[in-house]
C-alpha cells in the first residue's frame, strides 16, 4: 500500500480523496495555488505545498511544479482528482516516468478515451452501441436514402463544417428526407461555403445514463450500476440520480454487464464511466470518462463501497477480490450539485461565506470543503457542495432532499441551493419524466 | 397517517423526530422552554408554542402545558422523544384520555417495564434469562451454600439495605464463601443497623448488549440486531457500537429471537430496547426501555431503516409489513455521544458556541441541534452532538470515525471530542476487548 499520496487537486474532491487516504491510513500531501492557502484540503492534509499562483495554468495544470512537490515530499502516488490533469495522458505518463504511481488508467487508455472518434470506434468494435450514422459525409440524395434506411427514422442531417444549428435538420420520413436534405445543404453552402453533410439517427428526447465501472490490473472488470444524469443545463450535470428512474430490470442488467465486459477487454484499471444517451430502450455510447466522476458519491450511496479507495487499491495492483455477484444494490440515491452562482442567472458567485450549516441526519452526506469565513475564490470551478441523500426507495430519498435541502445554510454568496428546491418541487422531476433538455425547458418556461 | 405530530423534548432528538415527520409529510410543532427560544428544532418546526420557562420541571415536563399546547394548535399525536415524559406512563394516558395517540408502547407497557423488579419477574415469566440469584433475603449460612449451589459461582453477597460498596463481598468458592457471607453481614450490620443480605450471581466483566425491538398493535414484533454500550461512565453510554464484537453469530441470532419472540409475546408495540449483561457466553436481563434510545443510530446505520419512522408508522395502527428475514445487516456502525462537559473532569461546559462544523462525506452522519453562535443552556442534559460512522468492516468504521473526529470543530466550550479521540486510539477499544468497568479503569488510569 501507498505510504503517502499527493493530492493534484482543490476544492470538495481533494478533500474527497484525502479523507479515503486517511481512513486508509495513507498520509496526504495537499498541492494549491496561493489563491487557495486557506482552503480546507490544505488545512487538513499533513503536508501542503504551494505550487503558483491563482491561475490554475501556472498551479494546478503546473506539471513540473506537481511533480517536484511529489519529489520534495517523497509522495509514492499522485491523484489527479477530477478535471484538471485527470485526463490528460502527457501528466499521467510523465507521472510514471518519474517513479510516481499514477492513480489512474494508463496514458494509452485515456489517450484513446480522449479522442471521441477513436473512443467511439474502439467500442464499437468491442459492440457498444453507438448512434447510427453515416461513416462519412452524404454525396447523394440516393445515398441519404439509403443511409436512413440503415439508422431507421427521425434522422438528423448536419453540416461537416457546422456548428449553432446552422445546416441542421430533422426528418421523419423519407418523403420529409427527401426536402431536408437539400434544405441542409443549401444552408451549409450559404453559412459555411461548404455543402458537405454527415447524418445520424436523431434523438429527439434522450436520457443520459451512465455506468459506474472499475477494472484492476489483472483483467478483472465489474460495474456498480448506472446513474441519471440527464438534469442538465448547457450540457453540466445538476442533479444525478441512482438508480435511473427510466431503466427496468432488464435494461439495468444489459447496459450494466455489457460495460463491464469492454473493461475487462479492454483492459481498463481504476475507475471510469461509459456514458450513454438512453431512448426507446435503446443506449448508444457517447464517450468514457477515464477519471472519478463528481457524482460517484450516488453510486457509492446505493452499494456502500468506497469508490475512491478502490480507486487507490487497484493502482497499488491489487486485484478486485470480488466479482460482480458481491455488488449489491440497495435504495435509491440523488446528489444537488450545489454552484456558487446565482440560481436564476448562473453568474458566478464567489466571496466569503458569512453562514455555513450543512444539513444531518439519517441518509444525508455533504461533500463540502466550505467553512463559515471561507473565502470562494473567482478562479476555479464553481461547485461548492455536493449534497447526496439516501432513502430506502425514491419517494423516501426525495422527501430526505427535500428536509435536507430545507436545512443547508450558505450564507455571503448566491448558491444554486434555491434552483435545487424548485427542481425537487416539479412533478416531472418527482414522476422521474424529464431529458436532457428537461431543466432547460423549464428554465426558460416552455 | 397523522397530519401534525407535537414534538415534546429538545435539543438533537427533537430535531431527529422532526426530520423524520418532514420526510413522511407531516407537520411539526415544537414546544420549548424560554431557554430555547433560539433552538434549531424551534426554528425548523412549522409551529412552536412556549410551555413555561427555564426549569424542565416547569416546561418539558409540565404535562398540562404540553397538552395545551397539542390542543391549540390541533396536533393528532405527541412524540415524547427521549428522557422527559417518554417512560411517564401517566403522561401516556394523559396524552390518549385528551384525544391525541401517544407515539409509544400502552401506558401499561410503561409501567411494568418502569419498576424493576415487575419487568424481571414479567420477562422471567416468559423465558429471557436474569442474573440468577436468591429469591429474598439469605438468612443462615447454610440457606447461602444452596442459593451458591443454584446460581453458581462467584456470587455477590450484598446488603439489604446496602449502598456504596458497605455490606458487598464477592466469593469464588464455598469456602470463600463461608467467610464472606460472615463478613457481609457483619459490615451491613455496622453500616446500616440491618444485617439482612441477598445473593446472585456475580458478573466480574460484563458487556451491555441490548437488543432494538419493534412491535406493531397486530402482535408481530422484529429485533434490528444488538449494540454494545459497554463503554460507559457512571451507568452512562460514551461510545456504542453495532454489531458487538463480543457476539458470535449463533449469540446474535439466539438473543436477537428470543428479545423479539417476548416482545410478541407481552404485545408490545412502537420501538422498545432490551437490556442485558452479557458474559462467559451468558445473557441476562437488566431492563426494557420503553422509548427510543439515543444510540438508535448506529441500529439505522447497519439496517438502513429509519426508526423513528417505524415508530410513528406503528403508533398509527399500520401492521409491521415485513418479517424478521426481511431485516438485512449492512457493515458496523459506531456513535460518539458529544456532550458539552470538560473531557477529563466532565463539569458540564454551557455557553455560547464559537464555530461549529461537522464532519461529512461517506458514511457519516451527524445528529445535533447545534449552530454556530447558538448558546448551550446550563439547565438541561449535556448531549448536543451524536457523531455516527458506519463502514463495510469494523476496521473501516473505526478509521473512518477517527478521520471524521480530526474533522470535528465545536468551538466556545469544553467538549467531550478529546475523549473520544483518545478513546478510539486505546488498543483495548480497537480489538473490541472492553466490558462495562473498562473506560472508568482507563479514566482512572488503571
Amino acid at each position: 500500500m501507498f505510504e503517502k499520496v499527493l493530492i493534484a487537486n482543490r476544492g470538495e474532491i481533494a478533500l474527497r480523496i484525502h479523507r479515503a487516504c486517511r481512513e486508509m491510513g495513507i498520509q496526504t500531501v495537499a498541492v494549491h495555488s496561493t489563491a487557495d492557502a486557506d482552503a480546507m484540503h490544505v488545512r487538513l492534509a499533513d503536508e501542503a505545498v504551494c505550487i503558483g499562483p491563482a491561475s490554475a495554468r501556472e498551479s494546478y495544470l503546473n506539471i513540473p511544479a506537481i511533480l517536484t512537490a511529489a519529489t520534495i515530499t517523497g509522495a509514492d502516488a499522485i491523484h489527479p482528482g477530477i478535471g484538471f490533469m485527470s485526463e490528460n495522458a502527457q501528466f499521467a505518463q510523465m507521472v510514471e516516468e518519474h517513479g510516481f504511481t499514477f492513480i489512474g488508467p494508463t496514458p494509452e487508455h485515456i489517450r484513446i478515451m480522449g479522442d471521441k472518434v477513436t473512443a467511439k470506434k474502439t467500442v464499437l468494435d468491442l459492440g457498444l452501441p453507438v448512434v447510427p450514422g453515416s461513416p462519412g459525409p452524404v454525396e447523394t440524395l440516393e445515398e441519404a436514402i439509403a443511409v436512413a434506411e440503415h439508422t431507421g427514422y427521425p434522422v438528423l442531417i448536419k453540416a461537416a463544417a457546422g456548428g449553432g444549428g446552422k445546416g441542421m435538420k430533422v426528418a421523419w420520413s423519407a418523403d420529409q428526407l427527401r426536402e431536408a436534405y437539400q434544405l441542409a445543404r443549401g444552408e451549409s453552402r450559404a453559412a459555411f461555403g461548404n455543402d458537405q453533410v454527415y447524418m445520424e439517427r436523431y434523438l429527439s428526447k434522450p436520457r443520459h445514463i451512465e455506468i459506474q465501472l472499475l477494472g484492476d490490473m489483472h483483467g478483472n472488470a465489474v460495474h456498480f450500476g448506472e446513474r441519471d444524469c440527464s438534469v442538465q443545463r448547457r450540457h453540466q450535470k445538476v442533479v444525478e440520480e441512482a438508480p435511473s428512474p427510466a431503466l427496468n430490470a432488464e435494461q439495468r442488467e444489459f447496459i450494466g454487464n455489457l460495460a463491464a465486459r469492454t473493461t475487462s477487454e479492454l483492459g481498463y484499471r481504476g475507475v471510469g464511466t461509459m456514458e450513454f444517451l438512453f431512448e426507446d430502450g435503446e443506449f448508444f455510447f457517447i464517450e468514457m470518462n477515464t477519471r472519478l466522476q463528481v457524482e460517484h458519491t450516488i453510486t457509492e450511496m446505493i452499494t456502500g463501497i468506497d469508490l475512491v479507495r478502490e480507486q487507490i487499491r487497484v493502482a497499488t495492483g491489487a486485484p478486485l477480490g470480488y466479482g460482480q455477484s458481491d455488488i449489491r444494490f440497495h435504495g435509491h440515491a440523488i446528489e444537488c450539485r450545489v454552484n456558487a452562482e446565482h440560481p436564476e442567472t448562473f453568474l458566478p458567485s464567489p466571496g466569503k461565506i458569512d453562514g455555513y450549516h450543512a444539513p444531518g441526519g439519517l441518509g444525508v452526506r455533504v461533500d463540502s470543503a466550505l467553512y463559515d469565513g471561507y473565502r470562494v475564490p473567482p478562479y476555479y470551478d464553481s461547485l461548492i457542495a455536493k449534497l447526496v441523500v439516501h432513502g430506502t426507495t425514491r419517494n423516501e430519498c426525495m422527501m430526505r432532499l427535500r428536509r435536507a435541502l430545507e436545512e443547508f445554510v450558505i450564507g455571503g454568496i448566491d448558491t444554486s441551493l434555491p434552483l435545487h428546491r424548485r427542481i425537487i418541487a416539479e412533478p416531472n422531476f418527482i414522476n422521474g419524466n424529464y431529458d436532457i433538455h428537461w431543466l432547460e425547458h423549464l428554465m426558460a418556461g416552455k
